[in-house]
């Protein structure tokens, strides 16, 4: 998150001065999720415009912000953590602030989710960890079997029905700042954590001829997880043909914290791909194989990550002006 | 509801025909609970918009619908029940049906909730049953002791609060239509509920002597409810100054209902003043004695609540449009 916050202020600062003297900036965060991160994102987008408004002496605008995520997220956690948030603002920033309305948006961003021309800054955040827990499955649906092709298919279907929603509810001029995980070799076989679904498949494999779990469920386990390059959503941004480019590059983390200190970094490593991929594995092999199996992830970690590898998965920033 | 629905419809048309060819309404929901009804209010009000639209021959248009409750509310149980309230709409109506985008907006409503100029329709619905299950306390602290004369300036400050709030919500021309419990004696010491009032305490007095409650906590029980008189409520909205008053009447519906069959009546009416005041009660006097409280109220109902004291309490219909 802290990769694209920059891009993200950024975004928000030009929509502030090209705005400018107007009254509201209207800002969504799709895939908010629930946890204390919730509202971390536009928080420090909201402060930030706030903060250069008062340097410049203008007057208060008004924020009002979008929470999205699908209808069965923990909205109730996060309503409940306003107020305290809210007051602390008060506290820290005192009577000059801006007011700042949080809504909550159940849905999904596969379709609309808002009136035509009612945002101005769009953010969707997904970093390796969060990328499922935040909701954002970049596939919207799951059909077995697990074939690159059809999973890229369905990708291009989603992402462009993503774009097309975005596009009629976004301002002109308005800006998007997405985070997604893609990939940087050019074929799809090469693919979305190739090494980390190499190890967890070994694993499940192992596992499976030590009779701890049955070898069809290895057969019949669907990840709706599509990792696109650079070039593929270059293609289907332009395709859509409503939004300009502003960046879209990879977000250098991946490989670098690996490198650093290899042990530890197994054990984060694992405790992050764990937070993301638990529910979905959980769902689907029961809760009681969990521990062992990611115990046996991390003991492998040494042995199957090499940094090369895991390099070839990072997040991507995606920047964009929807056009006049 | 039922009684104040045709109004909000009429009032809601009327901004349709007034905004023509406006693309979008915005309407607000305050205090909407997390029941079954949380959405019935606004989507009575979203169809018969659209079904006018669509005898008109116009243009499919957007509503954007905010439902307001404290942080505590549970929104979850609401937005999980939209997936499926949507698809039946969208059977039942098939495609000709304007897109409605339903959010979630937690906070009180004694202070701001929405940017400036940014609603369309404001509706608040308190009945007898759901005021205080609505989060809809028309008094916003309650502070021992209870003496009718700091509920009445409790009560005339809340309602100030409330409504200059609002007047900066709305647009020019917008529409307010509230429900709440008024009273029809000049006086408030004869005030809100006053049969009923008398009866708990009597009830409550009886059980301390029985020994079932101590006497020191009926002292300390205070109970923030006020029931304004139509003058009062006139005298409030031309002092806030930026409404006009289109409708301000009592709903006819109390003291007819409890006048037909008393005794079964009797039965109904318990049932809702419990649903209404057993929460607060509760946290006060214990769990142990409700039971034993309320089928002793009951049992006091034909002897205590004669139908001409108990039609001094009704609920109040105001609608008002925002000045320009």
């Amino acid at each position: 998150m802290s990769a694209s916050m920059e891009v993200m202020i950024d975004a928000a600062l030009d929509l502030y001065r090209d705005t400018f003297p107007g009254e509201r900036l209207n800002i969504a965060d799709l895939g908010c999720s629930s946890g204390p991160n919730a509202v971390l994102a536009i928080s420090q987008i909201v402060d930030a415009v706030d903060e250069k408004r008062h340097q410049l002496g203008h007057d208060h605008i008004e924020f009002q912000c979008f929470l999205n995520d699908l209808p069965w997220n923990d909205f109730n956690a996060v309503f409940k953590a306003l107020p305290e948030f809210c007051e602390k603002v008060e506290e820290e920033k005192g009577r000059d602030h801006s007011m700042c309305f949080i809504v909550g948006v159940p849905g999904s961003f596969y379709g609309r989710l808002f009136p035509k021309r009612s945002l101005h800054l769009i953010i969707s955040l997904v970093s390796e960890g969060v990328h499922l827990n935040r909701g954002n499955l970049w596939i919207s649906k799951t059909s077995p079997p697990c074939v690159f092709n059809s999973y890229l298919e369905q990708f291009q279907k989603d992402f462009s029905v993503f774009l097309m929603s975005r596009s009629e509810e976004i301002v002109i001029g308005g800006r998007m700042v997405l985070t997604l995980m893609g990939r940087k070799s050019k074929s799809p076989s090469d693919e979305a954590f190739g090494c980390t679904w190499e190890l967890m498949a070994r694993i499940l494999m192992d596992m499976a001829s030590e009779g701890l779990i049955e070898a069809e469920k290895i057969d019949s386990f669907n990840f709706p997880f599509y990792t696109p390059s650079l070039d593929e959503l270059v293609e289907l941004i332009k395709r859509e043909g409503t939004f300009t480019i502003n960046r879209l590059e990879f977000l250098q983390m991946g490989s670098r914290d690996y490198d650093i200190d290899h042990g530890r970094k197994g054990h984060d490593w694992v405790k992050v791909t764990r937070a993301a991929l638990e529910p979905m594995l959980e769902s689907h092999f029961g809760r009681d194989i969990m521990d062992d199996f990611f115990i046996r992830i991390e003991e492998s970690f040494n042995e199957s990550i090499s940094p090369r590898r895991n390099a070839e998965v990072n997040p991507v920033l995606v920047s964009l002006v929807r056009k006049g």
